[in-house]
């Protein structure tokens, strides 16, 4: 099962180029600093500009380059650590929970949703959408579904949303027995929502993280988190609320 | 809060195609259908060839659709669910691992590693590569990191290399007392060995799982798994090996 038997790929130009540029950004680059622009750069590596502008792309893919219009391109600082809360029995909201309620609002989930929540695909369910700052900055945004059935004792009240709304869906939530909660990650991209609250383009990468809560044999409850993919980096374990930096060695030039 | 109060990011029109093309896909057309070429799809929805390719691209990130050389672009099966391992107190290489040992070489490895290891940054350590297959097909690789240090039985044989010896250094590994583990996810692409492994081109997008593990105070071993992003969701918790099929519904048509 060695790797010498698999048949030979070719390396794409723009992933040599990739790879050159990386070298670069680590002995002559400082966090922050402005790369050179995209003619200077293809002039000094002798590529075409679309050849550039795909090894930049991969770079920034993999978190090391910043784009922003109006800025330029920027050497990205490492990535920041956040922790994915894994606790077999926390209901969202709880004390030490990383996440601020926003919002909160009574209609139909996607038909995925639904199909989870065993709601009906037309049946209203509160929708409370909260959001995670990291270092001042917005890492993730999460859309948290609660079906009526889950929180009985939510008074029916005149306004039915904002912050004040979506703390007391949170309070409900908690009072039901949990038993157990499944976490999965997987890429997708920023829809327009999320894009506006993390500072990003609708379509930029993003780490979805799904978690079904279970009480009395079924998903009480459903949040997706969208969490930044050039910037995040998520951990799982035994870490508490600690956040840790890693991401690849950067030196002073 | 509330995203009112957030300015409005205008939609580019690849990111309205992208939602137009995902509703066909969920009504028109069945998983391994294949789409009609670009020219006739770009006509169909009154749009420039660039834009229909920005969202397919998307709908590619997003694991909707496949796009393969010689077959062209199909519609992508549901991600299939693919279970991380978060035992704390599990060495790799134990006999429920999904993974199967390729090969072991004793070389320097990425400085990043060496400085987690807190090895020097010439000093080789024995590299043990390994794959993970779900259903026939290739998932993730792997290279586990193990320093000299942490496998002080190992005997020293003439052929330091293959399968064979992969699995020695696993097992000498097993012999020290693993205090804990910690696992991040994050997104990167693939390099032009992985990309041969997992049968995709270089710079493909990938789910980069990074596991230290913690044995006398110290990194012990170090493991960067590479997860295909487009057939992969990586799920954490107690589930065992059990692997449970996700993604959206899909329609026949």
């Amino acid at each position: 099962m060695g790797t010498t038997q698999l048949e030979s790929v070719p390396e794409p130009k723009y992933w040599h180029l990739r790879t050159v540029l990386s070298e670069a950004l680590d002995s002559e680059f400082e966090v922050g600093e402005i790369l050179p622009n995209e003619r200077d750069l293809a002039a000094r590596f002798g590529v075409a500009r679309a050849t550039l502008r795909q090894a930049l792309e991969q770079l920034e893919l993999e978190g090391r380059l910043q784009r922003r219009r109006g800025v330029g391109t920027t050497v990205a600082p490492p990535r920041v650590g956040v922790a994915v809360d894994t606790r077999e029995h926390a209901w969202p909201g709880t004390a030490d929970d990383a996440w601020q309620p926003g919002d909160c609002a009574l209609a139909a989930p996607p038909a995925a949703v639904a199909d989870a929540l065993e709601t009906g695909r037309d049946e209203p369910v509160h929708t409370v959408r909260r959001l995670r700052v990291s270092h001042g900055r917005p890492v993730a945004a999460e859309l948290l579904y609660v079906p009526s059935s889950s929180v009985p004792g939510l008074p029916a009240i005149d306004a039915p949303s904002g912050a004040a709304r979506a703390r007391a869906v949170l309070r409900e939530l908690q009072r039901g027995a949990l038993e157990r909660r499944e976490s999965a990650v997987e890429l997708g991209s920023a829809g327009a929502d999320d894009a506006k609250e993390l500072d990003r383009l609708p379509g930029a990468p993003v780490l979805v993280v799904t978690t079904r809560y279970f009480a009395e044999g079924r998903t009480a409850a459903l949040s997706v988190a969208t969490y930044r993919a050039d910037t995040c980096r998520l951990t799982f374990g035994d870490f508490g609320d600690v956040e840790i930096h890693h991401g690849p060695q950067t030196q002073a030039s």
